[in-house]
């Protein structure tokens, strides 16, 4: 049964809705392993290797063989053959091999990694465009004196420009969640703006500002139809305060907004907090996204559990993938994999039909996404 | 091994310990629908099916053959059946397959559903009922102009003249858990009465008056012996702050009534913090209900979870259905195959022995919920 | 592949970085089944047994064999067999068994147990010392009259009179991880001191000279090397608030002192949130002993959650064992067993190679401690 669903899975290529670029020139050792480890913003200890977690024994596992190793073949090897093809023919391996048809690619935190046009070449695939939206507002305030209303400007500017399918915020890591998300009155943008005018306009973290952005956002997905906003929940980088970023601390924004369209990203270790939110706003949707690849060979039990109260029709995938191309197809090879063990279970168990189980993934790997983004 | 404790436990007469009355009288399928969704208070997207979810998975699988049909029936198809024969006879065939000897009813929360007695007669079993504090304070208020006295004496008038078992709360609701638990001064309840009448005495959500209503019942319990007081505790519908439901936060209101009896209903997803507080307090009782129902094919790991830290007699069953009586049937159901699936686990392993299993279900299933309500 | 992973681990000694004395004189029925409950400060209710739970379970399972009786021993049988041969002679068997090399013997909370050396002698292993600062604190209150060089002092003397090799913190009791983190101003711990000598100096609970405390530890830690700060996380008595011992909670600390060598300590039901902040800075480590032994045959999925973000070079093994000698053995056992029943999963599945899970189980079992005690 398990093998029967992991290749109706294989053949079915799916919808990545939030990724960013992979790297397409030579980098050191560090900088590979330092990228394999998401929590810290330092570089590893000397007595650590990089590989020693369970994404890097996923990318020893499903990666090697991409580039002709044995599974499991050693750090060392792996480091060795890697470098000998170089980044780029590294990056056009593991992107065509990840069977993804279009790529969401969140522009906000560009690095030294590719545009959303080099994934989609080097894949085969289509590429589409998310809109960060405090990228945006550290633009506004710099470009203008009249910020209330260059934000929201700029935004609809930027996503009619480029075309954007989607929007994306940050407030987990420059706020977290627990904002007063009432409205605020009419003077208080104006000041917050020139508050942080006046402090030199830099990372935005006034939650006036936060949420007066996410409301122009919900306002012109209002207005214009489509426009998801995804919200970065839980697992991410020490800068944010992990237990502030619990999405039940989104319930009055959603409240007030209770048709919006608003997909919650990552979202570990708050996956059912998450899945609970699915389920009792039209609009929400999650994904378990970029914990997927870091939980590794422990993955399926996360999948299991954003299969829980979540109605089907509010899952998605998405990789999340930054940096290294092992990431963008690990995603993906993991979440197939996963899905179908986690399923096959429902199945032998006489809990679900096969017909259903293949219904379902599809549903996930494609086509919620295709419905909400309007691809 | 686990089809010889799937026997067992099939033959086996359940205590539900929580539940409420189930329909009788037909309604359209939008009404069905909805009532597969416990988080939502608005109708189900246009798009959305409210089959296409664990519970609705789960009907499919287990219901369809109570109405005749092949398991996995087409949501089409069982709409079909279940209108065909009408909610009476739907009704009658699932309360009586559920295997449930006495139903301890919620009647603070009436709708369109049956009585306590009704219920019983449908089944074969015995009806006792369970007073919501709330709804009796909302009378008191009303009828009286000394709410102080009037809402004591209330309740013990209304325990005495339906000989309930035991009563309940609904402060998650209400106030969420994050009270000032301590006494409340002399004055302070008076005055806060007197602000509720003067507000029109509607819905209960003075924390002070929700306090002084647990108090007070936590008194009538000591004096009168028996009479558990039952706290409905995470998941349910978005009027509540989810994560203001964390009964870790009940800690001071249960250090000071150490000895009392208290049922923490429902749990998900803080069911290892009840399964803490049950092995904390020597009067902490709680179950997994409703969420089984909810979670389908993932409840064996929800009650997996509730079999780590607490004491093995302080476990109960519930269903806590109301309405569809799909969930008068499928919360017995799931709670055995899920049961069944946990314990042969832990026998085949070793871990526990085929007597121990046995003599644990039955603690769980009946034995606990007799003891403790004196049945 | 089990039952190769089983023997390879049963030959491994462990380290057990976190324990406490054996009983070795003999005591009554009561506390012995009283020791088998780790959240309630009461006496067990009459109708209970303190064997109706997972831990007691496991013991009948695991521990009635060393005692020559059949696995599954009814409870009176186990006791029955327990006194007839006395609690030395069940120490003794218990802690010889054990197959641990080192015992870090927490002897902050000595009550009735024995000494590092006597639990050394009896299991033909070395014994080292961790120093509890709290217990410290409240002789420092005691002896002098300027507090604020006294601890630092009394603790760095102490230290190098025990050649302890870590030091402890009891925070989570006293005061919660919802603390001002920052760095207390210079007089304010002068003041503190004085209100609590005032106050008669028992019990140390004020947050200003909890939090000197521990930048007192890390500020020694830094200058002499080695020594890691134990934090106790989660899982405890009911004296605690559990909800404020979210590890998350410690983020302002671990920003500040981003290289102190910090191990979170049991960690249930936090040990997700345990082990990202294992990956998020480079001394934090963690464990889920104790946890392991209240969960019985539940531990693997325990372990298995440990698993998950956590850098391997980062988990460690502890039993927490206090009182019962069974504590001792039952630690170590079902960590081995869930271990190779985890990692052989990942090993059948082909994500994880048969070497890497040897090594990886080596890690855990006593490398990791090796390096980070310097033993």
């Amino acid at each position: 049964m398990i093998d029967e669903l992991v290749e109706q899975l294989r053949d079915r290529p799916l919808i990545d809705h939030h990724v960013h670029g992979a790297w397409l020139s030579d980098g050191d050792r560090s900088r590979f392993e330092n990228a394999l480890n998401e929590g810290s913003t330092d570089p590893l200890p000397g007595w650590d290797s990089g590989f020693d977690n369970q994404l890097g024994f996923a990318i020893r596992a499903h990666c090697a063989p991409v580039l002709d190793l044995e599974p499991h073949a050693a750090a060392d090897a792996y480091w060795q053959r890697r470098t000998s093809l170089g980044e780029a023919e590294v990056a056009r391996r593991f992107l065509s091999a990840a069977g993804v048809s279009d790529w969401l690619v969140d522009t906000g935190f560009p690095g030294e990694t590719c545009e959303p046009e080099e994934l989609a070449a080097l894949s085969g695939a289509h590429d589409h465009r998310v809109i960060r939206l405090e990228s945006l507002a550290e633009q506004a305030i710099a470009d203008s004196a009249n910020y209330a209303e260059a934000f929201p400007a700029l935004l609809e500017a930027t996503i009619t420009q480029e075309q954007a399918v989607g929007m994306k915020t940050v407030a987990a890591y420059r706020t977290g969640f627990d904002l007063d998300w009432s409205e605020p009155a009419a003077g208080s943008v104006v000041e917050a703006a020139a508050r942080w005018r006046d402090s030199g306009g830099r990372r935005l973290t006034d939650p006036v500002l936060i949420n007066f952005g996410i409301r122009s956002a919900l306002a012109l997905q209002k207005r214009r139809g489509g426009l998801p906003l995804q919200f970065h929940v839980g697992f991410g980088d020490r800068d944010e305060d992990l237990h502030r970023t619990d999405p039940l601390l989104l319930l009055p924004l959603l409240r007030e907004f209770a048709d919006a369209s608003i997909c919650l990203l990552h979202c570990y270790p708050f996956e059912r907090q998450a899945g609970y939110l699915a389920q009792a706003f039209a609009g929400v949707y999650l994904d378990v996204g970029l914990a997927i690849n870091y939980l590794g060979a422990r993955s399926p039990s996360l999948i299991a559990r954003s299969l829980e109260v979540a109605p089907f029709g509010k899952l998605l995938y998405s990789s999340d993938a930054y940096g290294p191309a092992e990431l963008h197809l690990l995603g993906a090879h993991l979440w197939r994999s996963g899905t179908a063990q986690v399923l096959s279970h429902f199945v032998e168990r006489g809990e679900w039909s096969t017909t259903d189980a293949l219904r379902v993934a599809g549903m996930i790997g494609s086509e919620n996404a295709r419905r909400l983004y309007r691809l």
